[in-house]
């Protein structure tokens, strides 16, 4: 890994033993590199899984087969490759997965559609199938490691390796939470696809289990941008092992369904905002809370708007209180807004009101507050109760130097 | 002016005069620069005109007023300040816009709404009323100047002037068209609105001259982008003085209404192509080309997907072959697209076709054309028959050190 985002946290956190998971890691050398690069999680029998996937239309095999597979609801293994994404390579790259799928199913004396691939990397070029059967072979035999030996093994272009986990009562246990992802572009889709993979111990039913995955999703991965970029291969999956030995529950009125859903939204939201915190280049955390918005729809597309304006993050990064580009961002949503009746605030400081700068805008508070590492900007819209807030970085030279000289 | 453009022709063309129109320059002093930034243009009587102007909802007052007085169809005078937006000033912006149109139209003896206001520069602060009645009142009594001088007036962040110029036979008479524009990001609200003036000596009637406006821009100021932001105040206003003498034109079906359209769009793909130019920080010209897409406005989203995306535009910064990228960009365009039928070209080169690199991928004419300035990217969906090019630069350190610093 290169030299650490200075966003990072101070340490990987001490995430708890999941019952039911075993992590192993191994070297495919899927590329020139002295690394492990192949990461094994086998998974209890009776493991219910959810996951939710990439839009975009050229998504990878690994995508295609993993929507299909999470309607089956049951998860016995996850592959995850890293160093070659494996999309865009048509037939070559779907018979890959196949192969990984088979061998690990053969090993497990389960059904291929139970085995989860993900691969991130380079687009184009398909997987190898030898250096991924040895890979596999290594892995299968290998001693289980620690949360955070897997949560390096699974990144690319990060720069430090990410996890959080949260516990909750259901029922008469407790049962515990843990999740690792990796990330570090939005997406670049060379080497920094969203994947991330969320564990619990509790037993839930697939069809719940997807409604809560779906719904942490929101206000989650789904509200955090680095460059407005969406890899063909991002890709988020719930796995619940029922070890924990609660009433499984099925429905969200089953006692505890609240509670567990809560700790898997911590865990989700903790995982979004550490990508965010390795985004490529970033010096800055912005948060960005829009409301007033007709509608929390409307609000979350105008909150987008501003996170993925260059002009807006090139500001942040010169750390110029520039509230005209954020004017600017909202103006160009295509959402209902009203310039005369736009609120503006950095930080906690109001800077233009009614569609004009503040009576005696002071600018020294208002640029202290962007002198630290944790940028908010907030915009009323004064229209309606619509609201949403998302997170992204500032956009610097640390991002040009990382993509234009990346294969080079 | 900074350091000229690597991407800026050799010299500002030789733009023929047109009838009816005059040129003047001043001192406004509205920032702290020892140069012109008040441009007059004043426009013989019985002058149409036509416009269009941003979608930002928050847009200045400028951008208000015009919209409302170009339905008047005659305009006598054009004023552009240059270093103030005078964009989310409220009220007071909109009094000093005011205040200029009755200098003007008191000293034209005409109305009002025939004197036309642009402004550009920073967001937020009113456009000083002294300074523009000294500026004005200065300009109406200077001596005429050249093109390249008004288009120099008009510029702030621009690195060169730019201008274009094309001529067509109507009945039996040969009308000019010239045009300026300003603007170097697609536009930084700060500095860099796109404002473009389009002048005619042919006699034209306001409805068919807005409607070739508006038919020219799709293919040229709407095709084009820098950094994906939207100005509060961006302008095209296209002047018609019917000096010539033609028959006027009223009707599409009239003689020599093509050819008079055929130069209008060529003016103004000349000079969105030279904003395009003029990107800020930009390094590469590049086309992009969309084929077989199911509607031409379908192909068009696509094409300003690939080239609005900050992974394709810093890998071609880098003069790397990424294609993948191009096919991550199509993905996530929101369109119908079908991986396994899609191809990819760079220059002339087919690099993927049918959802997977092409057998044999020679990289080394690849990478000989990105080393060029002039790049060409295509994608061919193979659904349809819908088609769009549109043109961008690259995303460089460059970009990020002006809008990071601007301010500061």
């Amino acid at each position: 890994m290169t030299s650490r985002s200075p966003l990072a946290p101070a340490a990987f956190p001490a995430l708890p033993d999941i019952a039911g998971v075993t992590r192993r890691i191994a070297r495919a050398h899927y590329k020139e590199w002295d690394r492990c690069d192949l990461t094994y999680i086998e998974l209890a029998p009776g493991t219910t899984v959810a996951g939710v996937f990439t839009r975009n239309v050229c998504c990878s095999s690994e995508v295609e087969l993993g929507r299909e597979q999470v309607k089956g609801g049951s998860g016995r293994a996850l592959i995850v490759n890293a160093g070659n994404s494996n999309a865009f390579t048509g037939y070559r790259g779907r018979e890959a997965v196949e192969a990984i799928r088979a061998q690990v199913a053969e090993h497990l004396g389960c059904a291929p559609g139970e085995i989860f691939v993900s691969s991130t990397g380079v687009i184009g070029v398909p997987l190898p199938k030898d250096k991924a059967r040895e890979g596999v072979a290594a892995a299968l035999t290998a001693a289980p490691c620690s949360w955070e030996a897997a949560a390096e093994t699974i990144g690319t272009t990060d720069t430090f390796a990410k996890g959080a986990h949260a516990s909750a009562i259901v029922g008469d246990r407790t049962v515990e939470v843990a999740g690792i992802v990796k990330g570090s572009g939005m997406i670049a889709p060379d080497m920094a696809t969203m994947l991330g993979y969320i564990f619990t111990d509790a037993a839930v039913a697939p069809a719940l289990l997807q409604a809560m995955l779906t719904k942490a999703t929101a206000g989650s991965f789904n509200a955090i941008t680095v460059d407005s970029d969406t890899s063909t291969s991002d890709t988020v999956l719930l796995f619940a092992t029922g070890q924990a030995g609660n009433v499984p529950l099925a429905s969200w009125d089953d006692a505890g369904a609240d509670a567990l859903y809560a700790a898997i939204e911590q865990v989700a939201l903790d995982l979004a905002q550490l990508v965010v915190r390795d985004g490529e280049g970033a010096s800055k955390f912005i948060e960005v809370q829009v409301s007033g918005a007709v509608s929390d729809e409307s609000a979350r597309r105008v909150a987008l708007t501003i996170a993925n304006s260059p002009l807006v993050k090139t500001a942040i990064a010169g750390e110029d209180a520039n509230w005209g580009r954020v004017v600017m961002a909202v103006g160009k949503a295509g959402e209902p807004a009203d310039r005369d009746r736009l609120a503006i605030r950095f930080g906690d400081h109001m800077v233009a009101k009614d569609g004009l700068p503040v009576e005696g805008y002071d600018e020294a508070p208002v640029a202290a507050h962007l002198k630290g590492q944790d940028i908010r900007i907030g915009a009323d819209l004064g229209l309606g109760d619509g609201r949403a807030t998302v997170w992204t970085c500032d956009l610097t030279h640390g991002y040009i130097s990382i993509n234009a000289d990346y294969r080079s």
